[in-house]
């Protein structure tokens, strides 16, 4: 990747007259753009039936472009197959737990399963690859669009007995590993297992669990076969959606993309810095040791509240300025925006835009730009960090639990407090890795692990093997990789057993060990964040 | 229609064994009744089966009725179609969203662009007119009951694409209007478009508001159907149910029926007035000058509330006569109750009634019945108006729009500050008129258009003719009729343009054009209902 | 029965390996459990394909116990079905309202109207009767778990309508109990009766009452033809789940069972208190005069609690022995716990547990199970009544009422306040009855009877008889068993008519007949739980 910081965002030229392309490059100059994202939702232009084809117009475009010595972003359009590919291969559409199978008319109607579907999008992948591989506007190929469509169809099920399979090689080891006897549910044969239907009552966690990767690994494997046949000049990524409903994970999925990028749209600044470390974080467990990541989208000048009565979109108070440096402090090789150019008609018509929209964010974005343009990418290191884990996220979702806990949330608010110690209250403060379960803890003066639910014997073994500071909270260990519980399986890490707990607020009584705490780790009985300052 | 005053209610004789019917007529006439509205759920006594009909419980009926010189308002049964017309037809039950076909066991269980259903509404229809069209009790046909039931089934995914293709003529006009390039919507072919049944996210806005209209008309061309074969002697209508869930455009429908007719079911009597004032409004936009209507329905001394702790049915402290008089100073030609008598079983059975249910509230209204016997209609008429706009009340529920406005409740505010001016607090107060887009405003002096979000071309063009005082709220024509945005369209009309909207709570930043703001125009740029006493 | 008092709970072997056995029986001698429930939910390891059967370890679990002196209850395993019956059967899966069938991956997976569900149940609980009938250590036959599982498949419609014709003889009959001339649902046929499955709005109260009788006959069905096989040497019986979505009537149920078995998850001793006086109520009207009963399931030491922002499980603040003598006090026969050894997978591995979960916990089960060996069960008696009947609960959850009633919980209420006359505020209190109705009324000075909404000609009948004093509240004598409006039907008992209601607050207007009221009945108008000091 270049050393320069990217500055753009979506850009949907296929929803204009091409009268307006021209308007949409000069803009673009004046607001330094270098990078915009073309081709996320074009399936139906590019396709417009089974057979036929046409590129011509994003020949133009992606021409117009490259003459204004603005790069593309080119997108694979396959997170929103057009009419045509349900009237031809319904059950290429996802089916929701309840047997619904839904219809196209949104996007993301597709199961990544469907054998259909898979071919399809390898084909346009192609044809993209084979257009424009050696373009001179393609900086970036950007595949798909925010993976994280369920399904539970039977290609689905299909597909899941044989990861099943490839997991746990016998059934047996299923039934171990899944409990099965309780509630009767003890497997004789790999055809007996489904997705995790609607049924009557709680589901098995760990089937739940198993489902779950299996949906990121599914995903994951329609990337790759789409990476496969678009890797070459330039690198390939897709944009990650963080979402606690997303079935993706994204640490696992760091390794595949040749740079982190994700999308990011919360309420406020101490969400864009959690946000921007997680990718960090990734990034560098992935492999990329400068820990550089690219903002892909988020919102320009507005964001969604929901104070009180009052709820809706918002006017920022802060700068896009102001905003990007949060990101651009934290490792961000780029700020992108969705979306370019206000949309006239459909589902997002009213979400806020660069042009088109309000013309103080035009202005921002013109100020950021220029500034952008004399700036290089930083490195950011921190000696301070938090865990947080996906899975374990995932499993906190359950409504098996003994009591709600909010993870993502909690994990934040550990963040927000390391980055401002002895209360501070800054929200810029001191910098804070997030970093994955198995990611290097070298270097690191302090990590605190919050409510950590599901550990795997490694992810034991990989903290034990701390000499910093560890800080391991309530909620952390009980269960292992297949939601089984792991009673004491701490004690030799903090010294303690957990006697009793009460999950309602939750406290845990802890009994010493004989051979008592050991002098860098402390556990923490309760679910509050507290104050470090002895630590400190 | 007579200059007589209606007075009555529905009249459900074949729930109860015929001795009672005597007692009925005796109670009719002790309440001065003089119409009641039969065999609005008389389906399954007057067809048994689907090849036999028994009319004779209902001529006994009629002719009891007429004897004690009472009329008839005869209804069409087609709302709840028998149980054998589901066994015979299961393909002309109603389906939902989710493809769940719903069964009989309640009422309005049928799919208005069934064939089957459709041959059986004109059949039971022509029966009734041969059978009845002269009958001397007869004063009013009564069409099916409170049209409004969506479905989304394949016969209607068949009728959609053919009022599609009427409206659009191309699908390339369609995927215009729809703006089909967001998401890869666009279509190849009208056989692609579905009913915007369950999709993964977002639908498609354009899409969601054709197809509101689409059951509008399809809910009207099976009324009209059941018209044509009923016309002859006296007029025919139907009766409006007015809720935000109705998918029926009442400013459209009121041009095909020969008295606008309502049922009104509100907490309170400024509800009561904002309905009336509609439904006069209606009247008169389609060609009845006098403004007349008739309430068909509303419960008798009770009102449903729903105010914190306690919620349910409550006693009125108005009495039948305060709450008649609302109705009537609004230009009520009648006054008619669901129900006569209190149903014994069924889903109603604790409907509020004039028999049966409270020997007070029958005491009310035999004063009310002698009073009104001395009355004839009044003329309303106002020199202030509210807009309000059903296919905007339906825009407004989409889920993609910035910010939740109750667009109903919004006009209703803005109805009852007109009442009051000066905050005079009265319910009284003075006449305001509601009339629909499109409605003449000659003699208006003052014109309130809140919020009306879509505007098409000849919506602006009608709102520029006005020489009145006009004034138009934030959320006033920011997309046209096919839901694309339609910025500055209002500029030259209010003499400015939005720079900028903050959604929560709405504000817009109003820029002046060149040539300033119209002196008879004043545009508020929230949605708060303030005082115009200014402009009084 | 023996004149022991049980104590123990459910016991899942299955879910742990062998080694852990003999520590299981060890810790069960030290808590001097004498009574283990075993295979409630071992289906798939019993028969662990349609054609095998696997009782050796059972086998092992048995003689172990009994070679340690403690007792089985055996469980037939019928409440959840393996993953093969499913494969192989699934139409004998349940379906919703909505039309959705669920499949395995949970429990209470089964249709009890499928045939092949009903042939398999016999089959296995036959089995376990010739291999274990006779065996030393049986105590109690468990039949299936917690009864109520609701259907809505074409199995359940097919026995539904015959369930009717039994009822009602002819589709006349019925058409009048159901009141359907109201919205046009008069039957021709019986084949033309669903059940009620999702339709359009508000359905047919009568259907509704009559379906869930029918599910409650249905469900006892499925019971018989198991009790029929297992039928011998000791007590058969099942455990009684209370709550309001549970489609059986328990009252009904308890003459079919050798002894009232019941599990009891309430937040708090009031609860306890309430559930086990029904519990003894249904014994003794069921033809048990000592009214013995058995607390088959509660959860040790923890209870769910939901105030305010935490909710989750909690740590009692009452003992174990505590909790237990609000049930031994009131006629329990034994006390038991669900489970013995806590889960280390499942959707209840985090369920409270007498082992494994907190050592607190086990040191009080220790410390009751010395105490209640040297104790018998105590025959439990009061002067003091309230009714409580479970189809007046069912007919208050219809959505068509003016307005909601939580009936369980007003005659928790009242239960409440006649346990602490004088305002007291003790939790034990004096003891007060909970009664069916029908139940005998002898002996009583006193008897409440709170909203009892549905009464038949004999509720009515049973009233008139009693001579002791009698408290009647609003909300009482609304409706006949067929859930038809009985007007005046009170009148004679109360010596008054109601002629006006007010539902929000509930407030009936009260006008005395001319024989005026009874000296021993008093009627309260509202649905207020009052002081009863002037009865006292």
């Amino acid at each position: 990747m270049s050393d320069r910081l990217f500055f753009g965002g979506d850009y949907n030229p296929e929803q204009w007259p091409s009268s307006v392309w021209a308007s949409d490059v000069e803009l673009m100059r004046q607001a330094s753009v270098n990078l915009v994202t073309v081709g996320v939702f074009s399936w139906s232009r590019l396709q417009p039936t089974p057979d036929t084809f046409d590129f011509g117009w994003l020949d133009t475009v992606l021409d117009g472009l490259h003459e204004a010595g603005i790069g593309v972003c080119l997108a694979t359009p396959t997170a929103s197959p057009p009419p045509w590919f349900t009237r031809r291969y319904p059950d290429s559409m996802p089916v929701t737990r309840d047997g619904v199978r839904l219809t196209h008319g949104s996007r993301d109607t597709y199961c990544v399963n469907a054998p259909a579907y898979r071919a399809a999008s390898v084909r346009i992948a192609s044809e993209l690859a084979t257009r424009y591989g050696t373009h001179p506007a393609l900086q970036l190929w950007h595949v798909h669009n925010e993976y994280g469509t369920w399904c539970f169809c039977s290609h689905c099920a299909v597909e899941f007995r044989a990861w099943l399979e490839t997991r746990y090689s016998t059934v047996e080891a299923l039934n171990d590993a899944w409990s099965t006897d309780f509630w009767s549910q003890r497997y004789a044969g790999w055809d007996e297992i489904e997705p995790p239907r609607a049924t009557q009552y709680l589901r098995n966690p760990a089937q739940e669990l198993d489902y779950r990767r299996f949906m990121s690994d599914s995903l994951l494997r329609g990337y790759l076969e789409q990476k496969t046949v678009l890797s070459g000049r330039v690198p390939v990524t897709t944009n990650f959606v963080l979402g606690d409903w997303v079935p993706v994970d994204h640490a696992r999925w760091s390794a595949h993309v040749d740079l982190v990028a994700i999308d990011d749209y919360p309420p406020d600044l101490a969400g864009r810095a959690f946000s921007a470390d997680r990718a960090r974080g990734w990034a560098r467990a992935a492999g990329h040791p400068d820990g550089r990541w690219l903002l892909m989208e988020h919102a320009p000048g507005y964001t969604h509240t929901s104070s009180g009565s009052s709820s809706g979109l918002r006017r920022l108070a802060d700068s896009l300025s102001t905003v990007a440096s949060v990101y651009l402090d934290r490792g961000a090789t780029g700020i992108m925006y969705f979306q370019w150019r206000a949309s006239q008609g459909g589902a997002e018509q009213w979400h806020p835009a660069l042009v088109g929209y309000s013309s103080a964010v035009f202005s921002e974005a013109v100020e950021l730009g220029a500034s952008l343009a004399t700036r290089t990418p930083s490195v950011a290191s921190a000696d301070v960090a938090v865990v947080y884990d996906e899975e374990s996220m995932w499993a906190w979702q359950s409504p098996h639990l003994p009591t709600r806990v909010d993870y993502t949330s909690l994990v934040q608010s550990w963040h927000a407090a390391l980055s401002s110690p002895a209360g501070s209250g800054s929200s810029g403060g001191q910098l804070v890795d997030v970093i994955p379960v198995g990611a290097s803890l070298e270097g690191y003066r302090l990590v605190v692990v919050p409510a950590l639910y599901l550990m795997s014997a490694a992810a034991h073994e990989w903290l034990r093997t701390f000499t910093g500071h560890l800080v391991i909270t309530a909620g952390t260990g009980l269960v292992d990789e297949h939601a089984r519980t792991t009673p004491d399986s701490l004690a030799d890490l903090i010294g303690a057993t957990i006697a009793e707990r009460n999950f309602s607020p939750w406290h845990d009584t802890v009994v010493p060990t004989e051979a008592g705490p050991r002098p860098n780790v402390t556990y923490l009985p309760s679910l509050d964040v507290v104050p470090l300052d002895d630590i400190w």
